[in-house]
């Protein structure tokens, strides 16, 4: 009953399994591997996308704070939710990247609105030289609250970005589940919507370690190249990158993997629902922010269940109260965790 | 014939095999999970070091970034020899991790001497706060040139260091070759002889692509954490760096893969020696940098062998100048391959 | 008729004797001048700080970003308002400064109370290494609105500081102002309330550009001037910041601007609202943040008052429309300036 | 006897009167003041550049770190002279303010030659993203050695530069001693010259603290504004620099000054010359390096005179060894204080 993050399961055994039949022999290192060219070609068709240019690195954040930092100036600020990963938990990752720039919230608490993006990006007045220049706009999808924005939502956002001028980034830690709830094409919900730049998210849906950042924008290419081995991040066994994304390309692995965590989180959403719990968020992919009593939590936890306590603390007398809980669903978990997990409700 | 770098190899089949078996479940993110507790105890066994604090990265890179920004203020210099790799290989990542500090290099080409590395660290000299102040010494063992420090000569470095009161890092990218070199200790090699941090590669020797910093003062320990956060080097599945580094210990794999290496080394350089190559420097690991006339290169190109040329170049007319190469063997070359090569020469 | 701010009147004519004064024959470079030990006497003995170092840059930009620097590692956050200047108004200076650390924004629009304090470090829990650390309180006195916080207030800031072991930063860029307005001792406003580091302002106050920064804790000195030259701000003709800064603490001629400016402060603000003005802070010091009607400001400008519109727009119908300014006093103003200013209302 | 710096002398008077006059009333600041406008256009003037930009700031590590990060990216490598001011004498600040930069040292010791230069360019291999990419070429007008280049040697230089397609910054601290030494214009020396961005000096020729970075290409104009608010360079009260350069500017004072100083070395010189000293340096400007008995220098501080021992130290028996020392004249030494000086050796 594992359900503290999408982060935590097992690689996939398509995965693992390329992974061992691409170990063989001797290959060009730092992405001068053959399979590079397979996976490049492939994002280049999923995204329909054929000038795009598409590097692997092995952490989330490392894929975030080197997209941001080819459009970010270190006098500029960017613009996200806040409750953005690359805000809150990156350790300060995208500022340095961006040399020290800045990063400004736009309020709300998980989905931005348009009227809040507009507001906040008026707001930072250009003033001269006195405050941050306006940067980029990043966008998560799925976001950090499990809610997923529609196609029109997303516009909307970009529309923002463009009336100020502003590229935007669009963190794709969970892409692919948000690809299967809203049943579009990735290049619908990329380059057709507005997005410069993505995170294309393989480590938690299946993959081992590795996000693809696509570039929409082929002329930051060189630039990005630089920026990921200044940060330490170009690999030399490059090719068990490439592996590992090839894989998950391959027959879109990707949309299955995602198909799996979001449909084990639809059947504990709908278990939850019955057993009268509260939901803090919509759960539109794979994550679920819900409150039951404290009592079933003691129950949970005595059983070994693993997931963060969101809201409240299971310390206190009163076993009915409503005590918050986040929960994940990988592509991994079984019908049976999410069932026993919910006979302890 | 690949002998053009370590790093392009294949994975150690016990490395592969221990991923794949640990590929089970769900284990807990970001260092958390129970093999990295069997990395840490290995590693202290391995270096007589109990105290001594552990952390894993997947670049030698960010092994030495990080290591180094631990030890430098950004109003500090580093001192290191001219052909480090830390300064001709890393795209300014040192200088990025240490907030912008400068790297002051010994000259001589390779290795440093202590009359050399003292020189240059009293010329810098420190008039107040004009010119950058004095940081750590790194050292790199095999040498970017694969020779090998004996312990004498490492011991009078770390004494000069020590004269001025500067901390050492040894950047130990090919760490296991160069104790297969003087078949002494770990410890012999690293605190025993003065060095503070230790980059201990992985990578090149068999692994995926892991490296362990090695903090043998540990009240530098949450500060690494927080700049590997921060540098984007922290894995969410983290178990698949550790279970490469458990393997890579058990059993001294690491032992047994440097000794393969060299000895493979050894072959191709007393065959080079015997067909009249020159050598530029000492072969002492499993690096070689030797001449041989342009026409045996023409043939070995010809056949498919990789390396890199060194000096001089390819095209040309005299089929009997002699042309440098840097031939590097891994584990995994065979003798065959070397016999090979050998025979076009 | 000039209220546009306080940093662009002239320069006292006693700073500015001083400075002819001293302008004499050669003086020793980088603040090695005699002069600097008068003004390093001279601040210990007001602020009952014998052990305190000082240093001199010429903007209150360097001397924030300089002090918080010393504080603040890489990975931490800042804490301050969300109007604070370090925030709005130094194009990220503190942020580079700082190597990248963050700003997190305690809510309110000017005075931080305890509670949003509190609430606010509280809220950027330290979750591991995923977000930023916790940093310095950076306090405004007075505050970017014109406010000036008691001892109590101050004091009650400083101890959620003390609660959560974080240093505490105090720019003072009007300084001065703030002690005519407590009456109270400089030491009272500073050390013996729990500030560790002031930035110590005189441009504001009738210099022409000089800021002290003064460390109660002077095992930050060497660190200070390390990066007060690594950000290029060591004058070598220091005499001259020296000597501005001297003649400002001589006869306390700091003081006595002050008293000044405040007091046309108090009289235009009694003016403003014997005018029927709409106060939007409580004008505490030398600056007014007020509301009069658009006819009013139009017949001002007309006759070339210089200020800022804070809030709506001259540009409209209704005469009558209640329009916010932002009135500053320096010490210069004339009574007559700020009567005919009030002639026009 | 003071010939330590030309850092250490008085502000002229002219420069003074003019700071006086201009305190007056309210100026607009951050470089709106009426004054900069004059400064502006006279700089246009000298340079016959009627399309540069120009910018004040108060030190000449400002300038130069500030001119130099807006031709630098993160990743690159500037080349300089291996005793270069911004290599030797800023702390780290150029690397700084480039967002961790490298500086590549040209050997030589002084004056750059075109081979070095292009050795030391070539030598920098661009070998894909593994070391750093070129970045601006920095000379020194006058060298730190007190050496002029000539036209036509600059232009060797700046022709190496454009082979390789790098733009060229002229640190012209002592640029008006130069000028006075090749008797050419001010475009001769610098745009005609093929200089894309200078520093040229004021403090060290007679002003208080002034420097301005003259940006032959206005197309980085507004970069350049953004890193010198956020360098935390922008003056408030910028009249006082517009005030000084102003006057330094008017009727040529800068070209007077430095003939002055020029003429003082002269006069310096000769006399060493005569008393059988040795030059380490060509003495073209203001500075002089020669060597005369330890006898002679042990009169010279009895008597109070004071300058730099370069080479050697006073401690030793023998009186007759030939001890190196950097004498530096500025504008304000008399020939008094020269002949007073001779009359010692």
């Amino acid at each position: 009953m594992f359900f503290a993050s999408d982060n935590a399961g097992p690689v996939h055994p398509q995965v693992m399994n390329r992974m061992m039949q691409d170990n063989t022999g001797h290959a060009m290192p730092y992405g001068n591997d053959p399979v590079m060219d397979e996976v490049r070609q492939a994002i280049r068709r999923t995204f329909e996308a054929p000038e795009a240019e598409v590097f692997l690195v092995a952490t989330g954040t490392a894929a975030n704070a080197l997209a941001l930092a080819c459009y970010t100036q270190p006098f500029d600020t960017v613009f996200c939710s806040n409750v953005a990963h690359i805000h809150e938990d990156e350790c300060n990752a995208p500022e340095f990247y961006a040399g020290g720039a800045k990063l400004t919230l736009v309020p709300g608490g998980d989905k931005m609105t348009p009227k809040a993006l507009h507001a906040t990006i008026a707001g930072e007045e250009v003033r001269g030289v006195h405050g941050p220049q306006r940067g980029p706009v990043s966008i998560t999808q799925v976001t950090e609250r499990g809610e997923v924005y529609t196609l029109d939502e997303l516009r909307a956002l970009t529309a923002v970005a463009r009336e100020f001028d502003l590229p935007v980034h669009l963190d794709g830690a969970r892409f692919a589940n948000a690809i299967n709830t809203l049943d579009c094409t990735p290049a619908e919900m990329t380059w057709k919507s507005g997005v410069d730049i993505l995170s294309f998210g393989g480590t938690k849906n299946g993959c081992m370690g590795v996000e693809a950042v696509v570039l929409f924008d082929p002329d930051k290419a060189w630039e990005f190249e630089l920026r990921r081995k200044r940060g330490a991040h170009l690999f030399s066994k490059h090719r068990y990158l490439s592996s590992q994304m090839a894989a998950y390309l391959d027959g879109d692995l990707w949309m299955e993997t995602a198909a799996a965590a979001n449909a084990h989180a639809q059947r504990l959403a709908a278990g939850l629902r019955d057993k009268g719990a509260e939901f803090l968020h919509q759960p539109d992919a794979n994550m679920i922010f819900a409150a039951f009593p404290r009592a079933a939590h003691k129950r949970l936890h005595a059983a070994g269940a693993k997931y963060y306590i969101w809201e409240g603390t299971l310390e206190g007398d009163d076993p009915d109260e409503m005590i918050a809980a986040r929960l994940v669903c990988d592509w991994s978990i079984s019908d049976a965790q999410i069932d026993q997990f919910l006979s302890y409700l």
